[in-house]
């Protein structure tokens, strides 16, 4: 508690601007600990082993569904034979999206199949319209009034690979935006080029909201070789298109957040936070997104354990991240009094490439601290990217409420090239990459755990999103 | 017919290894007009236009679909919008294949669905099963009698990449003679690891046989990440799947062999053959299997018109190749008399990747004239390679009659990554690479035209096949 005061004084001068935190500093014999468990996990394959046993004995595991209710069963059973010292669950409740099946077709004289898929929080339906192609979501916002009535919306916006996954911005936002700026116009289906770097005929789902007020229509995305095709069918001439998808919302399901600790030795009360999703979408195995992030920090807290680290290493499976961060949200809700406690948190939910950069929230308050670790993880091909970094989904939540964050970032070049379709298979797992990624995890673990003072946590009202 | 006398001749000291042929060479001009041409064909997009009209106008075309049907008719109307002097059609009778649906899952507590396909010629059906499985067709032979009795056999060989495609013989081997092997053991269902080289949730389809006296079986190929989650899952311990396919023969249908000529303008009566197969398996648009080498072929006799060529060109756009090279043995049929007035014949059916190698019959006995008509294609990055091609495809029947051939070879490295599945489409050709295939065939074509002097063509009773 006497923490907590302290850091609720720190946050404020913080808050305006003048950087009186206390210094932190980290002692030199955790530092060559975690070089030296740093170069033991390179060797290791706890890591590829956890993520081998959840893709492939859960296999597919969407929010709601019978492969999540496995997936919770398995992560507690999995941190227990980890040794992990602490096992519970904490309750997610969520609306339950469920996809029954969906299909695609050309009509009229050049008649052929389209693979498409429905986007999370799509309602069911099948509807026939004439095609009309927007080459970005600002060309469909910019339609007029009524002007796609009866007709189909086709948003063909093509993704391009980036390291960091910029794209994502347009992509996503297509996703999320198109289908009610879609039904605004009157649009009687939305589909969209896939949010994807790939050529393969797996489209790509994920989640859309329709905007209040706006009727939810069928919505849907194609791959990327049948953005291609229906691109080429609209520039011949009036193309009509059937969308046919069954799904829909469905009542509540409740899952669970999965968490296991290695409780502190010298400071049980603070916590190091790490944590993936141990949600999936449904096409795919859900390996990169995030087996992978669930593998790489369940991994790090039991080859941290060993060494006793002298905070408590916290480790969260999320619940449905996929469909809103209802797990990052129930998590943030029910530890919202104890952000202070959480000293620092990082998540890995970007796929198992290289880890290339470092970044944190505490980069102005406590850069000593932060070229501590630097000079740790720095042999593992990772730079300090400062401002390049943010907390990755299920942290932010509270991390908006206050909680200090670290970005341990990903080599993304690859990501939507398997991001949320069926080509998310552990075979797209390098292991020698998954290694260095929990080495990275395990040295900034392990030395968030031991550094003498902390990186900023103080409660603040989270911001209101827009 | 004084031509087919003198082959027949010709032919007979061939048979006896004397090589007493006329040796036939290449006229210097046709040489130069040859290079010009070429140089114009790799600038030339008509190859493109028309792999890419096929593929998107027509998209799928599985033998005996209605796709089958527009294709013809698009064939038709190609040829004649391409200037050729004479289009026609001859029938091509088979038995009907139809797909309706398909689908796998493992049962049990890692249940999960399994991305696979029927193979063609397989009966419908509805199986659940144990998995046991072989690491190649030769452990699944040497399987007891019996074993399999209620099971599901797994054939889990992984084809290598090979420039040449060579891997396929054992790919193609297991799903042409694994189910009839399956069966003869008692399982109820056979399930193999496709035959490709990709890593993508795209299964590869292709025609299977029963043996005589083989009871038919559900046979299907589970997608390359899916016969890796299999087989994890069958080392775990005892694996249950079901396999329900819908499909199978449904009467006979006529499909049509399109042919496309541009006349001779000195011999007319004599042809160079050249073609690509029309049809192509349903998942795809069979943009590499074979659009390529319809537009390949097509574009050719188009190049070629303005030079008059003295011999005939015929381009044969063949009807169902994959389902037993019905469309081939229709033609060799039909021309069985006519084999002499075939001066030599090359198809391509292995993609529109860079076409590295020439090779031809007449190899031994027209040595020079091979050797004139490679001065022309070395500029193409082309050589050389004696023994290392075949007649490919729908050709093959007629040269196992005497018809003489030559092979210009396309690298097929990522061949079979497309092959037979959903990712054959028309982003997987590169313009450029299509560009030189062309090229290269009007070479070839062009030179055989006008080579003064056959390649060894002469009727023989064909080979019995094993």
């Amino acid at each position: 508690m006497r923490r907590t005061a302290l850091f609720l004084v720190l946050a404020a001068f913080t808050a305006t601007g003048i950087a009186a935190e206390r210094s932190t500093s980290i002692p030199a014999s955790a530092l060559t600990a975690a070089a030296t468990l740093r170069d033991k996990a390179l060797a290791d394959d706890t890591g590829w082993k956890t993520i081998e046993s959840l893709t492939t004995e859960v296999g597919p595991r969407l929010a709601g569904s019978e492969g999540d209710a496995r997936a919770v069963e398995w992560a507690k059973a999995k941190f227990r034979q980890l040794g992990y010292d602490k096992v519970w669950t904490e309750p997610v409740t969520f609306p339950k999206w469920v996809r029954r099946s969906e299909h695609g077709e050309v009509l009229g004289a050049h008649s052929q199949k389209l693979a498409l898929t429905a986007l999370g929080g799509s309602p069911g339906g099948t509807v026939e319209g004439e095609v009309v192609r927007f080459p970005d979501l600002a060309a469909l916002q910019a339609a007029p009034a009524g002007s796609l009535a009866g007709k189909i919306a086709f948003v063909d916006f093509q993704m391009q690979r980036k390291k960091d996954g910029g794209d994502y911005r347009f992509g996503g936002g297509i996703r999320g935006g198109g289908p009610s700026a879609a039904s605004a116009k009157g649009a009687i289906a939305f589909v969209m080029r896939s949010a994807g770097t790939d050529s393969h005929r797996v489209p790509h789902t994920g989640m859309t909201r329709f905007a209040d007020g706006a009727k939810p229509i069928p919505s849907a995305a194609l791959s990327i070789p049948d953005a291609d095709q229906l691109a080429r069918l609209a520039a011949l001439g009036a193309t009509r298109i059937r969308v046919a998808l069954d799904c829909g919302f469905d009542g509540e399901y409740t899952s669970q957040n999965v968490i296991g600790e290695i409780t502190g030795s010298k400071r049980p009360d603070e916590v190091v936070l790490i944590g993936g999703h141990l949600d999936s979408w449904d096409h795919g195995t859900g390996a990169i997104d995030d087996a992978a992030g669930v593998a790489i920090t369940m991994a790090t807290g039991a080859l941290l354990k060993p060494l006793k680290p002298a905070r408590t290493i916290r480790v969260v499976a999320f619940a449905n991240e996929e469909q809103g961060l209802w797990g990052g949200r129930a998590y943030a809700d029910k530890y919202a009094k104890d952000v202070a406690k959480h000293v620092i948190a990082a998540e890995s939910d970007f796929g198992a490439g290289h880890i290339y950069g470092f970044d944190s929230s505490a980069r102005d308050a406590q850069p000593e601290a932060l070229k501590q670790i630097m000079q740790v993880l720095s042999p593992l091909g990772i730079e300090w990217l400062p401002k390049q970094g943010d907390p990755e989904s299920d942290i932010g939540p509270l991390t908006q409420r206050g909680m200090a964050w670290a970005w341990l970032g990903h080599d993304g070049t690859n990501y939507f090239d398997l991001h949320h379709n069926a080509d998310d298979t552990l075979d797209k797992i390098d292991p020698k990459d998954l290694a260095q990624n929990v080495a990275a995890y395990v040295v900034f673990t392990y030395l968030a755990a031991q550094a003498d003072g902390g990186f900023g946590s103080a409660p603040k009202a989270p911001e209101t999103k827009n």
